[in-house]
């Protein structure tokens, strides 16, 4: 250790900086180019990549062609593509080449902004950048920055909805064992949520100590469009409270998983109200849609929530990860989450409004999406993909196999081959399997109202109309085929009963 | 919403990505030759920014240039250069051509890999890249994955340390809750960790419902170098348990954040095992020294973890964000995260190892950094780094007026001006003010022992030998000058208090 290096190694040059980009920006727009040709969901059994690469790190330096050539032959393989266009699973996680910019302004200054002073302008972005992302979703004045003047509502970037509601969850916890009559003990909180709320919420809820016999998972039905009641959560909570249970924490959900269900907000924040429990807004995939006037009407109520969240990430072409949360009051996440009480607390130092204390500039990604794309084409965006999910939405309805589950009420349609269709109870499961396996399309499943039902969720940066359609001729195909393998079958059981029985003899 | 689009508006067009990429390609080369003459840190006013950007997002699509353009001229003013040369702040938070590249392909491929099906092979590679660093630390085998055989150990990327912190502790509360025995009361759970981990601890205790008051913080000396004792922790346990508490978690620290103390892991590991408390092991900065030979040593004891946590991001020219995480029982891990228990748990989803569900491709970018650069000039970065760090601190010891004031053990130097030096109290704080107002360094500092300290951490990516010797005749000149205004400030003092004695005759 004792000399000094005579020449210095340089792992950040930016004289070769350029170069070496190429080669990754080469590769990457390849990758966009070729991706509708691969396979969606990868077919690789689990181990697979243990056996290509080498038990150890180089010890040497190797050349970045050598990385690439390895992620084309072995990462690639392994990969289900969320960038397909083919890709309708789960939600979409869109990417985008101003979400990539973003991200290589983010990550080329690398600096953290965990307080203000350690780099103002990063603090300082991530206001501003709530407070259009707020005018765009036109929330209430109460979730934007007071602006100079200190407390108030405000917006912060988390990386998920998890940290989202893992803090605020805090927060809810902290102020109502700190409240005058509460009898301080965590055990007799209760958190409220629905069987279709997304199980995040129970996650977080235990994480922060609220025993996970306390997670009330309040029932929703057709006749509800799987949303939840105010009655249903009045009763639940009332029943709680008669019983010495404090109820402590509700959340309400546009744009569930499942089917893409809406809780009534502003019945529910009436309930929240009532009985003084903090009201948390989860529209992580369908906030983004609120951008479009048709949609804004979902947010109506939100004014009564303490907080809401939605993730630019998933449907706003802002590459992973992206997660806005707003609060009305943002003293209570800090008295939650900051280990030190300021008394003088003139700016905001944003280690105090999430969990971890590094952070990345995230505000930077979403600011260049909101002035590349411009709030006209994230609109855009928006109309064509739901166009789109119409679309597909028609031809299910014209193929009279079929019917559409629950009501559309954003790009995700949930549909299923109806019981009339002959296929027995497991068909649906075999018909997903059937595209899935096929490579040329990617979706998921849900199971509501206890049918599994197929979910088709437009989206993916890159789909245009063909690949929807595509994606349709394709599940017909599959479902002509696998229809017509369960005929046989049945006749074959037929058969191999009777062949069997003639064995027998 | 009726008719679908003509023209699709894309967002993610291959052909024009590499003429946008370019633009800020270049532009962040020139970031790296400029940022040495930016002043380091950002000598803005809170508000500063909402004067020069408008209150709402664009509507319509702005050029790349236009963006690059504010960037230059609102944004890199508000910013403490965490990658300037001159940047001994806190801790590095190292930037590489090899972790940006990396950062690129996780952001260009941006797929979810929640669980193993989801994309398989971001699951794989995290796991094989967690056995590549746990090699070149020489963790014990106990914390490698057990290949294909399901359950043990392993390793997992997270954000940050908190995150790290937050599941070791929801992991070791809910062992220690289920154990037979115990009283199964969360507000009697006790976590230990000196008067010198980092407050992320205590802030995560709270966070998971321990209640703030049952966080022990055991005093340490300069006697132990600012290490904690076995003899301490043992008799705080003792006390505790003797008075109904349940000690939960004890945290040791190699490397803290004020001074670089180590814990003694192996007799702490001992106390640990005594009490049947969760052993988490800190090394979010020095972890990264340890792939060097000559540190590896600060591991031993290790063994006796239940978990350790390292961040690339920091020294390691991993680019924020990557926080690795090994424990010796993921199955404690995933019996806290995870909300549904799975029986049959043949393939790792990481989703059940941290908070969020969604998560990034980071294993991806530390891959590449370890492939690009490889273990060996890893460890000439480290080396040269603390021989930088070894010069400055001989620097300092030749200077009569300045005092090394802990035991430097990696790149990170602790002094002040001596006390004899004449600067009176706060002489050092003034000295700290000089120096990072001038804006050709920027250091920040600790108290320890009570004493205000200067920190002047090597590390940051582009640091020269030049740009430390620099930061020393700065350091030097400030003191003079400061030291002289002091001495005159004194005098001034003296005659003033004589003019007033006059006035009031």
């Amino acid at each position: 250790m004792g000399s000094l290096p005579l020449e210095l190694f340089r792992p950040l040059d930016p004289e070769s900086l350029s170069k070496e980009f190429m080669a990754v920006v080469d590769f990457i727009a390849d990758y966009y180019r070729e991706v509708e040709l691969f396979p969606v969901s990868s077919p690789v059994n689990p181990g697979y990549l243990r056996q290509l690469l080498p038990a150890a790190a180089s010890t040497f330096s190797e050349p970045i062609g050598a990385v690439l050539d390895d992620i084309k032959s072995c990462i690639l393989p392994g990969l289900t593509h969320w960038q397909s266009p083919n890709f309708f699973g789960y939600f979409p996680a869109t990417a985008s080449t101003a979400g990539l910019l973003g991200e290589i302004l983010c990550g080329g200054l690398n600096v953290v902004g965990f307080s203000w002073v350690a780099s103002p302008a990063v603090t300082e972005l991530e206001t501003i950048v709530m407070d259009w992302m707020a005018r765009l979703l036109e929330l209430p004045a109460a979730f934007l920055s007071p602006g100079d003047c200190g407390f108030g509502g405000g917006g912060v970037i988390h990386g998920s909805t998890c940290e989202a509601v893992v803090c605020t969850l805090a927060a809810a916890r902290d102020r109502a064992l700190s409240r005058p009559g509460s009898r301080g003990r965590i055990d007799r909180l209760t958190v409220y949520a629905s069987d279709q709320t997304h199980f995040t919420v129970q996650k977080a809820a235990k994480l922060v100590g609220i025993p996970p016999a306390n997670f009330r998972v309040i029932p929703t039905s057709a006749a509800s469009g799987y949303g939840l009641t105010a009655g249903g959560v009045r009763s639940a909570m009332a029943a709680d409270s008669a019983n010495g249970f404090e109820p402590v924490y509700l959340c309400g959900t546009v744009g569930t998983t499942a089917v893409g269900a809406v809780d009534p907000l502003p019945e529910l924040g009436e309930v929240a109200t009532e009985f003084g429990v903090w009201f948390h807004v989860d529209a992580a995939y369908a906030g983004s849609a609120c951008i479009f006037p048709e949609f804004r009407g979902y947010l109506a109520g939100v004014v009564k929530a303490d907080s809401f969240s939605m993730n630019p990430h998933k449907w706003l072409l802002s590459n992973m990860d992206c997660c806005c949360l707003w609060v009305q009051s943002s003293a209570a996440l800090v008295d939650s989450l900051s280990t030190k009480p300021e008394i003088l607390r003139n700016v905001v130092d944003y280690k105090d409004w999430q969990i971890a204390l590094s952070r990345r500039f995230r505000a930077l990604k979403l600011w260049v999406v909101m002035r590349k794309i411009g709030a006209a084409n994230l609109m855009e965006h928006i109309r064509s993909d739901v166009a789109m999910a119409k679309h597909f939405e028609r031809l299910v309805e014209m193929d009279s196999r079929f019917e559409v589950s629950a009501e559309r009420r954003f790009a995700l349609v949930c549909f299923r081959l109806k019981p009339t269709a002959g296929g027995g109870a497991d068909v649906n499961r075999r018909l997903l399997e059937a595209v899935n396996g096929s490579g040329r399309a990617f979706m998921t499943h849900a199971v509501v109202g206890g049918e599994f039902v197929l979910r088709f969720a437009v989206g993916a940066t890159l789909t245009e109309l063909r690949h929807v359609e595509a994606a349709w001729r394709l599940i017909q195909e599959k479902a002509g085929e696998l229809l017509m393998m369960i005929r046989l079958e049945n006749r074959d059981d037929g058969d191999g009963n009777e062949s069997n029985d003639h064995g027998i003899h």
